[in-house]
């Protein structure tokens, strides 16, 4: 794609880069994030960074949806707080959930009122959400748009594994769903930080179907997008700070690794997976590490905004990863295939 | 919003009007539509227009998913057949269907290798994905850009309500999910038609509880999104040659006339739901008519666009609806809300 077909007018600039990668022209600003996170996620290595640990895992309600529901109402009601924003100054809504028909989602922001486009991602929604709310925001189409994802342990097990009652062992190789939710405010005015760049990922199916072993599942979607992104902006690992994966864990990180390694590529010193970071498996019992749509969401927006927000961190790869299986297609003797959206974050 | 806030540089004049609508500048065109529908649709009013009808109901596959996926696989190659372009040269898919964690869409996409956008919006599905593509192709993100939506009857069924074996009894007031798939192509170069604006839904909850009346379940969220699109464009029903709906039904079209009627319009005259037209309900035994995404998918790339090419409809409004509802939402004694997505379509 050349940049002039995107240049007729002297307008929208936006340059694509490659086969899967778009450059801002006007690149939208982060403005604001908001997390809350269950008890369990306030008891790990990044506790004291979440704006709020719930110790309730019902979040007051009665069943694990509606639970999870609040937690998306809740974490949104706490991004309108902070920025002092009405639900009315917020253009569009991009959120998600892991659950069939995303009814946390439904449920959860419906009392917003915010025009809303649901998504599906697995695990990657929340780079799938801030690549459309960037766009939006980037293409004059809205000046406040907002990326939501969430997910919940209990939720989740029930969606995907086993009743919890029954005590399953979980194989080493299986991570932790992640009880919480982060949400991202994106507009025009100047944030912290701006979304410079996206990297749209495409299906990768190496034929994996171990659904307790989602880092295999995840890993060439994650690789694919990231040496995309490399080719896409002629970079290299040399050229972020960080280049942070949303729940890939020990065994995805490994695989993720090797994989860059065969095209050329050594992104060990940069790379942190959001998975490995939320918890402590030592401690916590949580195996491969933390995963969920919420795994990715809620440590974007506690840890690695505050490196951001110090300029610790100049520009980073965000790169949510999704395993797309549903119980019905893994049932079914289906592949877990996977994807994986790359966002470049430059902090300002 | 003021206009000026998007207007600085003198681009991305694209205009928000009002709460939720949004009117674009360079409206993008619509390039080509294609739809494979099941027997059953074949045999109804429409079937002499889709583009092919498959007599097997499980498009030689061995599960209804994975039916759904080669349906969906099938109308995207027929699509890209028709414009003899190739998967690279669509830079955005938006697609979804209405199974749990979207499988039939990610198995049934997959192949092509596009930079994908799962969506979920239940049956307005096919309103939310031209909604995002056309804003790719209007900021300047994508050259081309692919909305697709699919759902199959056999694969519903068994989602949402009971096993076929059961023969269970369907209330009046039971719509007929569609097995068709309809997708559609967006792009800068001239087309037949254009989208020249959106107005996104917000959830909408009546408290309606029936999950075999999905039609008074939807209707207040289309009678919202119609009202809001008048008022957004200051237009009325006299401003649009057809305001079609997706899959309202006898039900819910009654509802929807009498809510706007309280609201004072009367779209009496302009309006037509794809639910209503795909079946003779009289002959077919569908009850209050189609429903799934398939349903106001299949209708537009066929009978809707084949009257925008005749240029006997110059300005339509486009409102697929969908119900927000999952099986453990309605089993856990949830409401069902509704939600549905405006495009205006104008013929060139």
């Amino acid at each position: 794609m050349s940049k002039e077909q995107f240049g007729k007018d002297g307008c929208n600039m936006n340059q694509r880069k490659g086969a899967q990668s778009l450059e801002f022209a006007r690149a939208p600003y982060i403005l604001e994030g908001a997390c809350i996170v269950g008890k369990k996620e306030g008891e790990g290595p990044l506790g004291h960074l979440f704006d709020r640990v719930e110790e309730d895992p019902m979040f007051g309600m009665n069943t694990w949806e509606e639970a999870e529901s609040t937690l998306q109402q809740q974490t949104l009601q706490l991004l309108l707080d902070k920025t002092k924003l009405t639900p009315g100054e917020v253009h569009y809504l991009f959120a998600g959930d892991l659950l069939g028909q995303l009814i946390a989602t439904s449920f959860g922001v419906m009392s917003m009122e915010m025009p809303f486009f649901g998504i599906y991602g697995a695990c990657s929604t929340m780079g799938e959400g801030l690549g459309l709310a960037a766009m939006s925001v980037a293409g004059g189409f809205a000046g406040k748009a907002i990326a939501l994802a969430s997910s919940h342990f209990a939720s989740a097990e029930k969606t995907f594994r086993f009743p919890l009652d029954y005590g399953t062992q979980r194989p080493f190789s299986a991570t932790w769903t992640v009880t919480g939710c982060g949400c991202v405010l994106l507009g025009e005015e100047k944030g912290f930080a701006r979304i410079t760049g996206i990297t749209t990922g495409k299906i990768v199916d190496y034929g994996v179907k171990d659904s307790m072993n989602m880092g295999a599942c995840m890993a060439p979607a994650a690789a694919d997008t990231i040496y995309q992104n490399f080719m896409d902006f002629n970079r290299s690992d040399k050229d972020y700070d960080k280049i942070i994966t949303g729940d890939l864990g020990y065994v995805g990180q490994t695989i993720l690794l090797d994989l860059l390694k065969e095209k050329g590529y050594d992104i060990a010193k940069v790379h942190m997976d959001c998975g490995i970071e939320i918890f402590d498996n030592e401690n916590q019992d949580t195996h491969c590490g933390g995963s969920g749509c919420g795994c990715s969401a809620a440590t974007l927006c506690s840890y690695i905004f505050k490196q951001l927000r110090k300029n610790n961190w100049k520009r980073i790869l965000f790169v949510p990863t999704g395993a797309l299986l549903s119980p019905v297609s893994f049932n079914e003797g289906q592949s877990v295939p996977g994807i994986a959206h790359g966002v470049v974050i430059e902090s300002v």
